[in-house]
C-alpha cells in the first residue's frame, strides 16, 4: 500500500437551493487556496447556479427541513405554515441576512472566485438537453461536459463529493 | 506521493425520488463503459428503486425545491400550490416528458442496463430490517450487504460519492 | 498506476434530519470497527446533531419524500395531509418505531460511540458564526474547523462523502 495525497477536489453539484449552492462553492474555492486544483460538476437543479444572474435568486426552501432554524426562537412554525406563499421568502431573506452578518461572500461573489481561480465549472449536457438550457443562458467562462467529463477528472488523485 | 487512477465508482443511493436516482444509475453506466467497475449501496428510501416493479414509479417531489423549473415559464407555483395533492404527479409527469424528448432512458432501462453491465446491485441489509423489506421484494441480480460491505469495495481505487 | 488502500473516512454531514443523521454516524463507526479512522465534518444543518440533548429530537419531514413509506400500506397520503402540523411527528414517531424494533441504536447512543471510538467531531467554524452558534451549544469532545480542516483530512487516503 503506498500513501496518496489528493491534489485535486472534485464535486457534483445536483441541488439548486441557496443552502445547497454554498458548500460546492466554499469549498472548491478553500482548495484552490492550499493549491489544489477543482472543478465542479452541475447537473439537475445544480444548474440554477450557473445561470446568468441566478446565483443570489436562489431560495432557501423552508418546507420539508425540520431542522431549519425557527424565526422566531422558541417559536416552531409548523410544516402548514411553510406552505404559505410567503414562508420562502421569509426563509430566504433570513439566510441571506445571517451570512452577511457573518460577512459570507455572496453566491455570485463566490462564483466569480471560482471562475477567477481556474475552478473549472462544468455545465451537465443532458440536463441542458432535458431541460432545454443553452449556453447562452449560462454565466461565461464555464464549459460543458458529460459523466464521462466528470469521472475523468474525479479518477486522477482526486476527492470526489456529490451535493 | 504517488500518482493514483481510480478503477471503480463506488455509489451510496440514499433517495428514493426520481430525479435523486437518475444520477447514480447513469454515473454507474457510464463508469463500466469507461472501463472501471461500479457499485450502487442503496440504503434508506434509496431501496425503493430496487423494488421490483416500483423503478419507473417514483415521483418528483414539487415540494421544498425552490430550483424546480415551474410548468408554466415566468408563472411561479408558490408553495401552496405544490401542496394541493395532484401537484406530484404534475411535477413527475413534466420530467418523465423531459426525459422522453430528451431521449434519456427510462429508469427502468437504467437499472437492467447496469445489471447487464455487472454493475453490483447491493441492497443494505439494516434498511431492509428496519423498513421490512424482503429479499423477494426487490428486483433480480442484486447482492445484499452492509455499511462494511460498501466500505470494503470503496476503498480500494474508488472514486466514492453519496447520493 | 499503484493499488491504494483507503485507511480513513472522511464525511460532510449537511442535514439534520434524523433520515440524514444516521448514514454519517452508521458509516463512521462502521469504519473504525475495519480498523480505519474517521472523521464528520458537521456544516450548515448537519450541526443541529451536536447541539446538547438535541441528536434524539431531530424529526424526519414527511414532505417533499414521495418514497416516504406511507403511514398506512396502501393507503396513499397526498402533500396535503403531510403539512398537517401533526404530520412531521408521524412520520418521526413511525421510523423511530422502525429503528427501535430492528435493535438500531438510537442517535445519541451513535454519537457517544463516535465520540468513544475517537472518530473526528468537526464543527463547522463558519455555520457556527452564520447560525450564531456557540461552542457550549455544543456537546463535548468535538473540535472546530473549518473547509481547510476537512479538505486536508480528506486529501491523505480518504475515502471521502458528503451527506
Amino acid at each position: 500500500m503506498s500513501e496518496t495525497t489528493a491534489t485535486r477536489l472534485a464535486i457534483i453539484a445536483g441541488h439548486g437551493t441557496l443552502d445547497a449552492a454554498y458548500p460546492p462553492l466554499i469549498l472548491a474555492t478553500a482548495a484552490v487556496s492550499m493549491d489544489m486544483e477543482a472543478a465542479i460538476f452541475f447537473t439537475f437543479y445544480g444548474l440554477e447556479i450557473l445561470k446568468k444572474g441566478n446565483a443570489d435568486k436562489l431560495k432557501v426552501p423552508p418546507l420539508a427541513n425540520p431542522a431549519m432554524p425557527q424565526p422566531l426562537p422558541g417559536f416552531s412554525v409548523p410544516n402548514v405554515v411553510g406552505v404559505l406563499p410567503g414562508m420562502t421568502a421569509v426563509a430566504t431573506g433570513m439566510m441571506n441576512s445571517w451570512m452577511g452578518k457573518a460577512k459570507v461572500a455572496k453566491l455570485s461573489e463566490l462564483l466569480e472566485m471560482a471562475v477567477e481561480f481556474d475552478v473549472r465549472l462544468i455545465a451537465c449536457q443532458m440536463t441542458m438537453d432535458v431541460m432545454g438550457i443553452k449556453k447562452e443562458d449560462l454565466i461565461d467562462g464555464i464549459e460543458i461536459g458529460g459523466a464521462a467529463t466528470f469521472l475523468e477528472y474525479a479518477s486522477q488523485n482526486a476527492i470526489a463529493l456529490a451535493f
